[in-house]
């Protein structure tokens, strides 16, 4: 275990119970496991949070199902429960540690039980991970160590009671005992899928204080119950470390894995079978790989190194490495906010992590978009369109799980109309470049065959469906859009919508050609299919469609129409005006609504996805235009300030937007509440935004599907950084300094791939190291 | 005097001095002149109201010009003056009443001067009227007689100090005083237009208490001075009654009078020589001709007899029949609420009475509108678009008056931006109709040649460059409008807009064939000047303009695109939601905006000016769909209703809502404030709307500019309905009873006209007389 590698707080401070419950999380994509104490319960927000299963409870938003906590654990020491929270002890020391090396999460306490200077310590520790080989499996280490003998009661099992937004999601929980097991299973409310929580608990150590197990009112008979634990009883000697394992496996009706009690005992059991310390071996050579992969080394700079690699961390958790179902939610797997639900936030902020380092996980991605893209039609079709209309906030079906009214408003109570669901069409651009970019960094075909190729042309045909010509001005137009920039909802001519959908166009009808080449009866059934919108159509569209341009003089681009036209206030202006500290600045009568002010980058960040078509001085220039006008109000902000300062050579101002979104989730420091509704938790996008500023933005890498360019601009304490590639089944590692760039070829790639250092361009065989000096 | 012209109050309550300014009004076209007292300054809101003169103080509100005051008069009794708000004085009797048939002002009231049953009686009565042949006078003639001797002060001049919401608007106020006669003048604020006031007192009486005046520090020497007056003494003796007259002439530098100062004096004093009742004599012959083209006689309904009769009579006093840059203001001439701006209410619920009455008064409303045209192109340009976008709030120059942000939020007291101004695209469409209908119903070619076509022309260009062609549909829509239901903005395809769009291009095609047949050269340089949108599109986009259309099962014709999706609550539900008794429904967060909840008819309006394309099914499914989702928060909605209930033959349903509209500024009942903003005052549009529902409803008269049709639906306790007509410049008399329809052709009439009476057609030759059982 290395030191720069832990996370760390100590001494307790019960302020810090939800901000450290994201801070301190674990998960392995499958599931998410708060950074809760072992004794903690519904109020201190324990959640375990399960990928991909959704469930609503009467009219309330659906959400994702928060499995028992099979970690749950009290002891008892001469009857007072050692808890942070417990009144009969008192915390001498306590320690909440993170090791992102191998994602396993320890906690260490010390109570002094009874008053005065002579009252017993007892020691507490506890270590857990959620295994990355056995995705079902937690386990946990917990041990205990009293300066006095005395006598304990270990409490642990199965808590049902856990965080839940809009839950109880599990109805009929029964609980069960069988051979030293505890089973604790229900129902989801809605679709009535099977959820079941195996835990065998294994003690560790001998002597007179044996472990005497009371199963607390069950038997081998289902009884009903929100929570399931057994008594362990034991006397124990000063000084004498008393340890026992968990294993606890969470199984669900999606797992495909028969009957959901029986396949958790029988991997609970398994794994005790196994024991812990192999279980903590096999988990960790996972993380080695899982870090092989995608490590960046930075040198001269521990601060950044520490916040990037933490946010590398993030993503590693949540990143579905097991399933195409599945993609990532925008709080992660860190509990039920924003109702557990995929946004652009997959596509824009995280997927060019995955793509450049981790391709399986990419495909499952942009898959999970292709799975869902019959939810995608029927919202098209509500809303009177064509083709492929993607959730705004997905969830397991692609339906979509936003609702109309998003905010209440701080001054009337009233919920407020908001148009994120029916008007931020750039989602469906957003997927269709997603999946051609997987097909441009892989040259993986199958997934436009397997129905890639599909959502593409329905995300174009839903577009030409959206889209209206100006016989006045012989363009086509995108109107009454919301941009990423959401306090400027319903705008026409959204220059980052445009400029996406015309990609999407062009990439779409790319898609069909592909399909047509390699699976024609495919290719005329999707034709067939949507007649009425052909290819010319869309190749009309693409040619014709409106792209706010660079003004002539001032080379800005105007973020929508008429948004020149709208009052141009200071920041700090605008926040001497607010009246609320929660009142929500976009909506009908929002603050920044009627103001140039904009909610995160807009413009800036369609400069840095076509980066190839600006050049340096209009860059500069919006930049310099709209970071002024930018609140940073949405988390996925900061980056893109942080990318584009660095593409035009100015990593001094991009330096602290990096330094901002690689620290989101250490600080904890972000916006908690929109209106009166909690959006805390972990940033998956801002963590990939974090990734993209260090690789993309000061190392300058982009590759374009045909070339890698590589070109750096550091900031000027970072001495090198380094980080692995995977392109197009290639491996590379690269290595850039304030002086050079190293590029190495792995000797088992199949093929060259053309580089472009500098102003070098070379194309790099198998085993081929490169260093060219700037 | 017939008793039932008469508008009568008695006693005085100090609450209703503001809407009793409205009630008793008198007017001339030129100016209105309040209902107040003669007493009365700017804290009563006393004014003299100019039509068409506007000016601007600050960064305020443009709006109208209120005059000195030439009347103010007060009366002193032995050192105590004589006022209803006077502490000194008490009132033992008071009244107030208004002739409609002459626009004649009276009051009269008894005061008690000191305590006990012995205190002295003192009796003033004023009458006045603004002059309908000498437009610049107001006469007045005030008497006072008291119970017992006594000294008398009568302090009576030229007031300055009148109602202004947005000013001061005159500067360098200058008085001077010559031979008897009184001057008052200024210029305004913004363009520096003179205003002057001349004012002439003449005393009638005679005996020992002579006229001796006192001009008050003012000399043939022009002094600065807001307000002046003399003073007259006199020892008054018990029982007898002293008379004297005032004559004010108000000018403008806008009347083509020459030097302002000069025009007042010499009018004040040419009508003071000409004498009180000779020119009440001169004005009630005018007034006799007014209601001999205008009156509506109803038998067996005195209620809504004088309802209609006085809604008329605020037609007539607003009327601009001397100037074809005037138009009439939403709140008339009753003070400067809504900026003193022209709306569409002009157009679509005033026009049709002077168009079937008073085409001369029609001509005047309509050419206004074309001496604004390039006030309409400016705003067009403004926004982008060709052609002309005319001003939802018109003043002098056609630009825009109407601001973006109209309405206060009375939770934060911040402005709330409502698109008023840039959403409401049908005005142009109003204008456009009107002016073609002016034709049709006058054969007056000349309105087309002198501006009228070109203005036609100018909105149907300027539809087309806002219009979008929906290439999925094939069908050209109108995106992003707000119809008249102002509580659902930036709306698409309003069924009332694009109906009326779609006529606007018909109407603005025949016009440019009128033109091109009878002035080929202004043709020619109009084809020229808009060459980029030529006739050929317009036609395009008239047959391919997509008109929302009823349902195939309900008959219900949808709002807008996905008004039905919205929120279906019933008007008292949606009321018990209300807050804050002044809160705004519409704009951004209002609560009616996510609801199917509308201010005021819209789609019945469209089946109201669109009734021979609707059948009867139709017209009865949308009432009865609308009517219970229908707030009535406008004063324009009332009549509508009433209308189309009457084309069904639903006279019950109708009457309800012809009496709310005729009786409006006789109860005062309407809504006084919108948010923090004062509406109050008259309601020309209302009072237009009694005479539709009157005349186009009950009796169903209908001219579609070529056959007159008359199909009623009679309120039952109306015995019957009497009214002249003047269309294509034939007189006609009509009288509907329950039983028959009476038609009667002037001799003088140069032509036949076609009417269609129940299912009779008929030609009706000049002096003919036709009478068509039931």
């Amino acid at each position: 275990m290395r030191a720069d590698w832990i996370i760390r707080e100590q001494g307790f401070d019960r302020e810090r119970i939800a901000k450290n419950g994201n801070k301190f999380m674990i998960g392995n994509g499958y599931m998410g496991y708060r950074g809760t104490l072992e004794e903690f319960t519904r109020e201190e927000l324990t959640a375990v949070t399960l990928a991909g299963l959704y469930d609503r409870v009467g009219d309330k938003w659906r959400e994702p199902v928060n499995a028992p906590n099979g970690l749950y654990t009290v002891i008892e020491y001469e009857g007072v429960p050692l808890g942070v929270l417990s009144p009969g002890a008192s915390i001498v020391e306590h320690e909440q540690e993170l090791d992102i090396s191998r994602a396993v999460h320890r906690r260490r306490t010390v109570f002094a039980v009874g008053d005065g200077p002579g009252a017993p310590r007892v020691t507490v520790w506890a270590e857990r991970f959620c295994s990355a080989e056995r995705l079902s499996l937690i386990a946990a280490k917990v041990s205990v160590r009293s300066s006095a003998d005395g006598e304990l009661v270990i409490r642990t099992g199965i808590d049902g009671e856990v965080w839940d937004i809009n839950g109880p999601h599990l109805e009929g929980l029964a609980g069960s005992e069988s051979e030293g097991s505890l089973l604790l299973s229900g129902v989801t409310r809605e679709l009535k899928v099977p959820v079941a929580v195996a835990e065998t608990a294994v003690p560790d150590y001998d002597g007179p204080a044996a472990w005497e197990q009371t199963p607390a009112a069950v038997a081998d008979q289902a009884v009903a119950t929100d929570s399931l634990c057994r008594e362990i009883r034991l006397t124990c000697r000063a000084g004498e470390t008393y340890t026992f394992y968990k294993y606890a496996a969470v199984v669900t009706g999606l797992d495909g894995a028969g009957d959901a009690s029986e396949a958790a005992l029988r991997l609970s059991r398994d794994a005790a079978g196994c024991g812990y310390e192999e279980l903590l071996q096999e988990h960790a050579a996972k993380w080695a790989e899982k870090w092989r992969r995608a490590d960046v080394v930075i040198e001269g700079d521990a601060e950044a190194q520490l916040a990037l690699r933490y946010s590398l961390y993030h993503l590693l958790i949540v990143a579905p490495g097991h399933s195409e179902k599945l993609s990532i939610p925008a709080r992660g797997l860190s509990g039920q906010v924003y109702k557990g639900a995929v946004f652009w936030d997959t596509e824009m902020f995280m997927l060019p992590f995955f793509l450049y380092t981790q391709p399986a996980a990419a495909r499952n991605l942009m898959m999970y978009r292709v799975h869902t893209l019959e939810g995608a039609r029927r919202k098209a079709a509500e809303y009177g369109y064509e083709g492929a209309f993607y959730a705004w906030e997905s969830q397991e079906t692609g339906d979509d799980a936003c609702t109309l009214f998003n905010v209440n408003d701080v001054f009337t109570g009233r919920p407020m109309r908001t148009y994120f669901r029916d008007k931020q069409i750039h989602i469906s651009a957003d997927v269709a470049c997603g999946i051609w970019q997987y097909y441009e960094f892989t040259g993986d075909g199958s997934i436009l065959l397997e129905g890639g190729a599909e959502a593409m042309w329905e995300c174009a045909r839903f577009f030409y469906s959206y889209a209206y010509f100006n016989p006045a001005k012989q363009r086509y137009e995108l109107l009454d859009v919301t941009g990423p920039d959401e306090y400027h909802e319903r705008v026409n001519n959204n220059a980052f919508t445009n400029a996406m959908v015309k990609r999407t166009l062009r990439v779409a009808l790319a898609a069909l050609e592909f399909l047509q080449a390699h699976d024609p009866d495919q290719y005329d059934s999707l034709i067939k299919r949507g007649a009425a919108i052909l290819p010319e159509h869309i190749a009309d569209m693409h040619d014709r469609l409106y792209v706010p341009q660079p003004d002539g003089e001032s080379r800005v681009i105007e973020q929508f129409d008429r948004y020149f036209t709208l009052e141009d206030v200071s920041l700090p202006e605008l926040k001497s005006r607010v009246l609320h500290t929660n009142e929500y600045w976009g909506g009908g009568n929002g603050l920044a609504t009627t103001t140039q002010i904009l909610k995160q980058a807009d413009v800036v960040l369609m400069l840095h996805l076509f980066k190839d078509q600006y050049d340096l001085e209009t860059k500069r220039a919006n930049w310099e235009y709209y970071e002024p006008r930018t609140e940073h109000g949405s988390s996925l902000s900061s980056c893109i300030y942080a990318l584009v300062a660095a593409d035009i050579g100015s990593s001094e101002w991009a330096y602290p937007y990096f330094m901002r979104t690689a620290t989101i989730d250490l600080t904890g420091e972000s916006k908690q509440y929109v209106g009166d509704l909690y959006i805390g938790g972990t940033h998956p996008a801002a963590n990939g935004g974090a990734w993209m500023a260090a690789v993309l933005g000061f190392a300058g890498l982009r590759f374009d599907g045909e070339i890698v360019s590589i070109a750096p601009s550091l900031p000027p304490k970072w001495e090198a950084v380094e980080f692995p590639l995977i392109l197009r089944g290639k491996s590379f590692k690269v290595r850039v300094t304030l002086k050079a760039v190293t590029v190495e070829a792995a000797e088992s790639n199949d093929d060259a791939l053309p580089f472009r250092i500098g102003n070098k361009h070379t194309v790099l065989a198998p085993g081929q190291k490169l260093k060219v000096e700037l």
